[in-house]
């Protein structure tokens, strides 16, 4: 999908909002563990359905799936085929955080951008160039460049300063100049909500994927305030918060609409 | 594997050799290819039974078999079993550079170390503490940190200078300090081997993990000169010129010849 195609969606929609699939058999009902074989794919099934009128990208954390070996990945092809035929004009996001000597990227690249007709995926930048150019080699393909994560954890590098400038910001120049805002977005962890005024300085229209609001404790408002573009240049994560909304047989229904209260809080700030 | 247990291992064996399990279907000979449905794991299992003798471990990296989708990870899964069972003695250490926020991390942990029954797992570092603990909490399992890549790219970040230290210096202080020289190692490029030096002085006892030589350019005496403590304290990887040192039918032959000229040379250095 293209910078175009998307932006068409989001205004489209009204919403910018992208819906994590990230499935852990302890939480999902247990009504599905207990009637399906393939129990992964059957809740992500009726999630996707429930959710995808209220989002425009779905994102699999490939975690979740590759814990469970063989059939977690399974799990996760048959997820990533489901929504590209039903909902092609979601943007589909494989949550891999990648990142290897460039031959090895490369086999990356063509696995989840070929074989698995992903749009985009996560890459991890610390292996610097060649670790994430060969994810920009792909028409209307994007590589997600992690910028600033939610997590704990991510005070202790990603603030580190470079001559006055913190590493993270310093990841993101130096990465945007290795492609374009219709093949790169970065992460940036909305629990730090004001920091996205200084990323806007270095990419002031590149999208930008936010992971954190909801269960992490992000806010929308704050985000939007330091982050939208004109072409909004927003995809503001959210996982737990909807997938989880209950673990009853509702869970579904519950998802929906906790996906639709999200969506239509985006709505005042879509253009 | 705990450290006494390894280090037994080099001395016994007198050599620190690791071979790269990194097998592409393009450079497999071709005879395998033909022959055999899961031609991944058969080359493999003809490398390991050749290879053997001349190493002390072993490391597949999952980019070359995750490239190809379920086939790739059923050789992968074939693999690391058949080494457990028939090479026990062998360090097993699954390249796949993961790192995410902590209960993610913690999946993969479960995952590569209970599942799979990996002796380690390489772990990129930028998303730091709660992306790397998780798989410090296993008995006699490793995290293998990403300090000092030897890809070209690995200037762009690991070189920035903090307060004078380079960045890469500043990972294997910060994170020497979440773990101890029985459950972390580092990743350390050899075509760099003068800065072995540097890191020596941060972790002077501290297993590392030095891929490059070969290949790749490093040399093995330079490695040593900087890297080698009284424990030998280093995992020497050669991938490409071991596994493809023939494409003809005597390449598990040529392969283990190869291996053992790196363990001959090798010798000199183990006390």
């Amino acid at each position: 999908m293209n910078r175009q195609e998307l932006i068409e969606q989001i205004k489209t929609k009204k919403n910018f909002l992208c819906v994590g699939l990230d499935p852990d058999i302890s939480k999902i009902p247990q009504h599905i563990v207990d009637d399906e074989e393939d129990s992964i794919y059957l809740f992500n099934k009726l999630i996707i359905d429930a959710t995808a009128p209220y989002c425009v990208a779905f994102k699999p954390n490939t975690a979740f799936y590759e814990a469970y070996g063989l059939s977690g990945i399974t799990s996760l092809e048959r997820t990533l085929k489901y929504i590209k035929i039903n909902y092609p004009n979601h943007f589909l996001i494989a949550d891999a955080k990648r990142g290897d000597i460039g031959n090895t990227s490369a086999m990356y690249a063509k696995a989840f951008f070929k074989r698995l007709n992903c749009d985009a995926i996560t890459v991890a930048p610390y292996m610097g160039s060649d670790s994430v150019k060969p994810f920009l080699e792909f028409e209307n393909k994007w590589a997600i460049v992690l910028g600033l994560t939610s997590n704990e954890g991510s005070a202790d590098f990603q603030h580190l300063k470079i001559n006055n400038q913190e590493l993270y910001l310093n990841v993101i120049e130096t990465c945007a100049k290795w492609g374009t805002q219709n093949n790169m977005m970065f992460v940036i962890g909305a629990t730090k909500a004001n920091m996205l005024q200084e990323v806007r300085k270095i990419v002031p229209q590149h999208f930008l994927l936010v992971p954190g609001v909801g269960a992490q404790g992000g806010s929308l408002e704050e985000v939007c305030k330091y982050g939208l573009t004109n072409d909004v240049g927003l995809l503001v994560n959210s996982s737990r918060a909807i997938i989880y909304a209950s673990n009853g047989k509702d869970f579904a229904e519950k998802a929906a609409l906790e996906a639709k209260k999200v969506a239509q809080q985006m709505m005042e700030f879509v253009k």
